[in-house]
């Protein structure tokens, strides 16, 4: 057995036993075995299970830990739990929270709940907390934890330390993933970072400004999200400064925050294509489930009907001519699939920023040239299959051609597509598919049948 | 301007200014505009150009940076430069790479580099590398890093911090990502780890054991790659100790790598749907780009001939009423739009770990109803549609009933073609687009015509 079986089997083990326990009426069972979880477990497990199912395990997760299960349940699910919570126990289990994650749920909160939560906070707290909120959820502000540690340029590492020392005695422990201390001027202004490993490994009476690294350019608080996890990408941080417009230091994010990000870039990547929210509870009730997918169907058979339509135009054509009802959907069908691969590849391109003002043009022709190239390859296939099954050397032809215009007419709208929605700011991978069938049925149609009529009868 | 598209324009200019230097000849100039950019930036720079001008620009690139830009270089761009490169530079070149970095590219090596770079290593890295090379590279084994670095359970903080700054003055600086130190007992055997920062904040008499963390559990170095980025998004880890399978300490992993496989997750599923290797070069020669992308055409092709045999069977009945040949693309795409629906819902529940043994039918169930109920849904629009364009009210009825059938059958494809794929270790992104399609399309003909044969003739 493969270590993902198993592992697959010693999750589906927890769910199973977790079942039987609340079937047989033994809730502390339960409770105790899901509370040995991790919290991050206690979501998966959570997120697997309809929402009866939900709802009863929710009941028996330690108050103490229901803050950390709600920050890593998705979408959803955590409106599902938020929900079933009673209101001075969500708070309760809110107020435990880092302010940043605190942030990410607060809006999901009921207003009663808000009010408990502002008003248990201290002072410098609840300030604190403001300064997150100014900023968007997807951008540098948003992210960041503004419980950074800073300390003056001009003092030794052995003063570091100390201070440290006391940090942690008075708080009980560093803030997480504290691998560097910032380094602030006057006025609070970013200056450095001084490595947590240089600070172990250097001489304690050395002055932080000869040891502290000044490379690292602090991110500005407006830095959109998918911005910031380039940057930990390529430079490979673990934590990074960030600051005001004036340049001041107000927070710091961490490398967690930023796999968050790419993950949920990576699940919305993937439903987007089939209009999708990435916050859909895979376990969601029907009803619920079909009403968020019929817009999309519904979109989906406008453009459809319009590609019926462009048939009808041709009525008569397919009346004296039956096999061009039969052959007509290949046409259409391969223009999309060529269209599909010029789409991935640009919204790759568009993703990892390789797609710039400058080399456009030189994508569009290549992609242009891969449509003729392959529409010029599988043309020949089908004549050759086509003239052999229908014995109509013109119609196969015909096919042939109107193969090879679908093709480049698909990769070429499949490279311009999400160039132009990038352009207006929507998602391409949440558009660009069903817009591309669109056009490569519709006009499939059109040149097949349009050649055929003007050319066969 | 945004702060995005501001910089786009930087990095467009850097590009145009690039291309301008090379053009003016002036070479020197355009080095030292490159070689002030980051290893990252780089490799984007050259991923952003034409094969043609890559090749002209990696040779401007300094020597010394050369293997870290190939290593953020990706797939076939990667394989161009290698391609480019003389085999002592490029020997050199990796020589000063991690042993894991060099060991993402060693197979991409000419042997005769490989052969240089293993006689210029001492007998311990040599060793070293031999372990990183005994895993697969997208297990535990094949992400780590070797350089570990570990202290015994009864040694004091002090020796600890000793060993930190011998380790720093002998080696100029210690292991990226070294937020912990790992604890190992009596033959190399993992016992917990010690977090840096405790290093800097508690009192340094105190033994390790008496602080370590032993609840971090360490990573089997067979575990596979996407468990081992679930764990460390799950616990927010840093880094993490690899172990063999008698327990021993032989390696970590750290967030930087984690972070990769992610990407690399994200982008493989983007470019899977399409039939596309994430490897490939967005600017690649056209002929090379179409021929890989011919194979996936073909089999397209294949799937659309068969629907095409499906509609050839029902000739006479198309010949006899048009109206069949207009709306039955209609069916077909509607209950492919559906299936792509429940295929992206149950993909992501797979590939997120929701969808197990004990909720597999339930999963199903649950899709079947959303496919009854948008179904139904449409159903009704459309008979009310047809019924008014072709004014045949039995023939808008085989119409909602070809769809309401169409759009089950997809849901139904949709959800186990993905559980059957992952049984059979294929990607389902890769393969389950295609095989839907070819499924909604000849079952929507066949029950649309079939329906309409039986019923209007």
């Amino acid at each position: 057995m493969t270590d993902r079986e198993e592992d697959e089997d010693e999750r589906a083990g927890v769910l199973d036993r977790l079942r039987e326990a609340i079937a047989a009426g033994a809730a502390a069972r339960a409770a105790a075995e899901l509370n040995e979880l991790h919290p991050s477990e206690i979501a998966d497990v959570l997120e697997s299970c309809p929402p009866e199912e939900r709802a009863a395990l929710w009941k028996l997760v330690d108050p103490r830990t229901k803050g950390d299960v709600l920050i890593e349940a998705h979408g959803e699910v955590r409106r599902q739990l938020i929900d079933e919570s009673a209101a001075d126990e969500l708070a309760a289990a809110v107020q435990r929270l880092d302010l940043d994650a605190l942030s990410d749920i607060y809006d999901e909160l009921p207003d009663g709940v808000v009010e408990a939560v502002l008003s248990a906070m201290d002072a410098q707290r609840r300030e604190r907390f403001h300064v997150v909120r100014t900023y968007p959820p997807d951008t540098a502000g948003g992210l960041m934890d503004v419980d950074a540690l800073a300390v003056r340029p001009d003092v030794t590492l052995r003063m570091v330390l100390s201070y440290l020392s006391r940090y942690r005695a008075e708080n009980e422990r560093l803030p997480a993933h504290t691998d560097a201390v910032m380094v602030t001027g006057l006025g609070g202004n970013y200056l450095g970072r001084l490595a947590v490993i240089d600070l172990v490994s250097l001489d304690r009476e050395t002055r932080v400004h000869a040891v502290m690294n000044r490379e690292t350019e602090p991110i500005a608080a407006d830095t959109p999200a998918r911005r910031v996890a380039r940057r930990f990408e390529d430079e490979d941080l673990v934590s990074a400064p960030v600051v005001d417009d004036r340049g001041r230091l107000i927070g710091r994010i961490t490398v967690d925050d930023v796999v968050d990000v790419i993950r949920e870039q990576a699940e919305n990547s993937v439903m987007a294509g089939a209009g999708l929210d990435a916050a859909e509870d895979t376990f969601a009730p029907p009803l619920a489930s079909a009403w968020r997918r019929a817009i999309w169907l519904g979109i989906n058979l406008v453009s459809a009907f319009v590609a019926a339509w462009v048939i009808g135009l041709f009525e008569s054509s397919i009346n004296q001519i039956v096999a061009l009802a039969v052959l007509m959907p290949v046409v259409a069908s391969m223009g999309g699939v060529a269209g599909t691969q010029s789409l991935a590849v640009v919204i790759r391109g568009i993703a990892l920023e390789q797609v710039k003002e400058g080399n456009r043009l030189r994508l569009f022709n290549k992609e242009l040239a891969v449509g003729l190239l392959n529409g010029g390859l599988w043309a020949l296939a089908v004549v050759l299959i086509v003239t052999f099954w229908f014995q109509r050397p013109v119609l196969s032809l015909v096919f042939g051609a109107a193969l090879v215009l679908n093709l480049v007419w698909g990769v070429a709208a499949g490279t311009l597509i999400p160039m132009a929605l990038a352009r207006l700011r929507i998602d391409p991978a949440l558009a660009g598919g069903v817009m591309l069938v669109a056009l490569t049925d519709a006009f499939g149609f059109f040149v097949f049948l349009g050649l055929a009529t003007l050319l066969l009868l």
